[in-house]
């Protein structure tokens, strides 16, 4: 039998092998270019998976798992073939145990659905990408968001990993302790390993009480280094502020547009505050006055739930509102992450190159982490070329400040030329090194973060 | 030449090969047996350990990094012989950067050396180890203490590292960057491998404001439940304690001997609490609540400088007022991990056991994480027997419990056979494959993780 032959015989109607199927699913969000698998599998568990991969490995065949297909750097695309293996019909919820605050969650479960189901539960998860993800990708890209400055990324908020190997062998990684120095930590190699070492099928998730207070407010500067001042200082206070975002007058205005709100167009940090209403009040005082020490405005408070996700809808749009922003634009997203005292420059700098091209291209950022992006719209073939330029620029004034080529977004096809730079040739060879030990074949997601 | 001969004219007299020296550095704090090397090297620089690893690499001889050797489970003797790396001389504070709260030191600074250099500056390091640990030694055990509930462990703060292979090719990880996408996390990689990957030469590591304000309280309960069940609810309701730690009625009467307090002889938690002087009275004022409804006596607060210390203090000497319990009495500091849901039960039985048997034996923990230590005093053969039963039995009820064989002691020689139990052989073949790429002659810390 050959493998498209076996795998239907396992799977029936949940191999797809239409040009249709193949080609949504050899694409991500922002990445142009599609390079369609072979077929694309729908399994429904941690055993089928390991079916798949055990076929796919006696036939020599490349693996390209995947779930909401969110990714933004190619990650999920085929470009050596092979079989798609998309995780989002593994959706249940296993099993979530309030009083040590943890859950067990299929892979393809998204964040959206298990905050959801959390919330009757006074639980939450706090990481959150723009795109309604799946928590597989989400461990699997290392994601953070808006949250990551108090709550921290998906490496910090992952306790164990169910994962399939190239030859099916199914690993149970970390487990239920808070903490453990039980050997090497698998859960952390996997995390960020973009499918290219093995399919995460399943994910054990730290959770949090929502919390008692939350208050949200915008607040407009005249310029970004204030905004960046008023950030350093809160986070040195010690000010557990649980959401920092920045919005350059190119994204509030893009935003104000998409989202209805009514902004000046300046920039803009949106603050959030988690705790006791005591608590909330007094961090609150602190950034109020910390910002107005450093040029900004009154705060526009959003307290009532409704306001609240008002304004953090219009922010996890802002991809959506950049694409609106120019009518039959593609938008590409770049993330790049540099130490905080750096930020100021970094952005500016940009800033500068990319009001002195014809391009327009908002900037957000997750200032606390120092992490931002910009959102390059382009309309010809020119333009990108020009996006291209103002991106190179901008990656190498991000690794001479100390930064990453990427904060949250992955290397995927895109990046890596830019983690060689990143890491240098030894380094890269000792990540080379565990690829070849853990996928001696070179099977899974073959062509991503390695050139 | 031979090997000494090359090393000795590299480091001269920093070279040591006395039966003394040996036999010093062949032993950690805790595990009994000494295993010689057959020479100790002391490096002051990564170039050296790269000199150094590049000639043990050229004559086959295994390679055991050391730092101030706190190690508490065989992590540095030398089952195979070879040279000790000794980093301890290597102890400059490269670089701290206060406003992006980081700091480069070199893998031989001490905790308490970082955090003396920082007070001025208003800064600190948060993860203490009961001993004066190094920098090195406790991001290669993956160490925590009393911190990690509000701070995490070495695994959450550590950005990067300098790593020397077995050939003495040096690699730099990780970066300045708040978080990053960029490729497999060889930092996490290394934190916790306990010297058998690489040599960690140099440390990058997140620091923290000192706090406005910092009370801390020592509570009385009649059982460990009810002190256990203060502790969930203080978590579930999102309050940020920064340290509770639990010290049963043995342990509170070897510290009042031992560290002259005087406090009653029953089950004890210590918090702390950081933050402004709101924050921290509204957080205590919850903790003292729920401790009520728990069973808890009045706090006995801490809140001058000289009293915090003193309650710390004694809590990190809660190892050697275990030892000074018993004179002569050896001690055997024992770490399991358990969700803390799980914690009353895993702890309760314990302590039956140990009442059960003729041994004296503390229980101490990092409550909040469900992590804690049974302080083995034997005096003879008998006991040291007894204690073994006691804790193969700790070890079965941890892991039926869904916990993990040490939370912050690491593996070394003492628990290999538990960690095979713990994750199951597919997953240990999977980090024995990682092993085998980056060390594929063997020569790093051989015989300690992997049975």
């Amino acid at each position: 039998m050959t493998l498209i032959e076996s795998l239907q015989a396992l799977l029936g109607d949940r191999l797809a092998t239409s040009d249709a199927m193949r080609a949504q699913y050899g694409k991500g969000e922002s990445y142009g270019e599609v390079m369609p698998p072979d077929a694309v599998a729908f399994p429904l568990s941690t055993q089928e998976v390991s079916r798949i991969a055990a076929l796919c490995h006696q036939h020599r065949t490349p693996m390209i798992a995947s779930g909401a297909g969110t990714s933004l750097e190619g990650h999920i695309t085929a470009p050596m073939g092979g079989i798609a293996i998309n995780l989002s019909r593994m959706d249940a919820i296993v099993e979530v145990n309030d009083e040590d605050l943890d859950v067990l969650v299929q892979a393809g479960v998204t964040r959206e659905q298990l905050n959801h189901e959390l919330r009757d539960r006074g639980l939450f998860f706090p990481i959150d990408p723009g795109a309604n993800a799946s928590l597989g990708g989400m461990a699997a890209t290392r994601a953070s968001g808006t949250n990551a400055v108090r709550y921290g990324t998906m490496a910090q908020n992952v306790l164990g990993l169910t994962v399939v190997q190239p030859d099916g062998t199914i690993i149970h990684t970390g487990g239920r302790a808070r903490k453990s120095a039980a050997g090497y930590d698998l859960t952390r190699l996997y995390v960020g390993s973009e499918g290219t070492l093995g399919i995460i099928t399943e994910v054990r998730l730290r959770l949090y009480g929502i919390p008692e207070a939350m208050a949200a407010a915008a607040c407009a500067f005249d310029d970004l280094a204030g905004a960046v001042a008023t950030v350093t200082q809160l986070i040195q206070l010690g000010v557990l502020v649980a959401r920092v975002e920045f919005l350059d007058e190119v994204q509030v205005r893009a935003c104000n547009a998409y989202s209805g709100l009514s902004l000046p167009e300046k920039p803009h940090l949106f603050l959030e505050f988690h705790g006791t209403p005591a608590a909330t009040e007094e961090q609150a005082a602190t950034a109020r006055e910390l910002a107005q020490d450093n040029g900004g405005s009154d705060f526009a408070w959003a307290t009532s739930t409704e306001d609240r996700n008002r304004l953090w809808k219009a922010r996890h749009n802002a991809y959506y509102a950049a694409v609106a922003l120019r009518p039959g634009a593609k938008v590409w997203s770049s993330d790049v992450c540099v130490p905080v005292s750096r930020l100021p420059e970094v952005v500016l700098a940009t800033r500068a190159d990319i009001d002195a091209s014809d391009l327009t291209a908002p900037i957000v950022g997750h200032v606390g982490d120092g992490n931002f992006h910009v959102l390059f719209s382009y309309l010809s073939e020119e333009e990108r070329e020009q996006a291209e330029q103002v991106y190179a620029r901008m990656i190498a004034r991000t690794l001479a400040a100390g930064g990453t080529c990427t904060g949250e977004h992955g290397i995927g096809l895109v990046k890596r030329k830019h983690l060689l730079e990143e890491h240098g040739a030894d380094a890269i060879a000792t990540m080379r090194a565990v690829k070849a030990a853990l996928d001696p074949l070179g099977l899974m997601n073959p062509g991503k973060i390695f050139l």
